[in-house]
């Protein structure tokens, strides 16, 4: 029998205006978080979108849930109404919409095929990352051959996600939870295209991605 | 009398061919390196640049030196031929032609007004970063707000960046050489349309806002 996988699409909280978040905003006339949800399609048996409590449409998803305090606890919320029979699951960005179903495929190959319980996508990083402190002085150079840049969509066991979250701990990505537990993480090569929307200069730049075929 | 600021666009060594250098590409009609030799003009008394040694064209440059083997010894060649009266080095990429004025003035301004010796322009990490192993599994998720993504011009006090070349060592930038003295680097704000051209879809981002006016 195949794996059951279910898709949690992320697109704000209860502290997060509707307004003022660029994954509502229309990309090539589509909302961004319509494009996110499309994304996930091809490879999930549903998927839950976490939205802020004002919001009324559903954008193409089977369940709708309203978002926590925190991104960690909107994902929660989301993780609450997968059911019980998913053997696996993907959290994913609303604001990545250029996420490719080739991306969706090789997270799930290392998870289904591959024995891993916690894949995310990662790009290497071409730019020098210092570390600073307050006053803005530099601590530290890293080295940039052991760093990523951490992408969605982050794809876990169903079980290794639930216990992850057991603690209501907070973290800027699902993953960071399940490094807690002492679970591996592999990381699985990411995509330049998929872009994090976050201001108007990303949602022009993702226009002009799409319109351009990369 | 006026500090004598001289500028060094780094632009390739020995070990790269021209052909495959992506700032020699043309950008809205311009070459990368031409537009990153005119960005440093109005803060410059001088410009240095430092190219493969079969490059003819000298971009707009006062002076052209053959790049070394790495990216290092390619600015240790142009050090040399700044004049001794220098009192402060900028080091630019030549892949960096979208560094506006502005730019160059705040990191000056740091250097001549604010007292610094060495001062590097930094970008706020919005992605998560995370550090792995040679099997690329997950070894720490980093503090992305003690994280900068670091841009040049990197401005310098002229005896400070000619001490941190002697000891011939190499480094993905600069302020790591200058940090291994012990002499604090200051961070002051980049910009994010301050574009590192590496790739050709990079060209086409570079092309898009620069007519976009971003």
């Amino acid at each position: 029998m195949a794996a059951q996988v279910w898709s949690i699409v992320v697109a704000g909280g209860s502290g997060q205006r509707f307004g003022q978040l660029k994954q509502f905003a229309l990309l090539d006339g589509r909302p961004v978080v319509e494009r996110a949800v499309l994304a996930c399609r091809p490879s999930s048996t549903g998927v839950v979108l976490v939205v802020p409590a004002e919001t009324t449409d559903d954008y193409g998803a089977d369940v709708m849930v309203e978002g926590g305090a925190t991104r960690s606890e909107s994902v929660r919320r989301g993780l609450s109404a997968v059911p019980p029979e998913a053997d696996v699951i993907l959290v994913h960005d609303a604001a990545r919409p250029l996420a490719s179903p080739a991306l969706f495929r090789s997270v799930l190959e290392a998870l289904l095929d591959g024995g891993a319980d916690a894949v995310i996508p990662g790009l290497a990083v071409s730019d020098t990352i210092k570390q600073v402190d307050q006053n803005q002085h530099v601590t530290a150079t890293l080295d940039r051959n052991e760093l990523v840049i951490v992408q969605t969509p982050q794809g876990f066991s169903a079980d290794v996600l639930r216990r992850a979250h057991d603690g209501c701990a907070d973290a800027t990505d699902d993953a960071a939870l399940v490094e807690a537990l002492g679970t591996p993480v592999r990381v699985v090569p990411g995509e330049p295209g998929n872009l994090k929307i976050t201001t108007p200069a990303d949602l022009r730049l993702a226009e002009h991605l799409l319109r351009d075929g990369a």
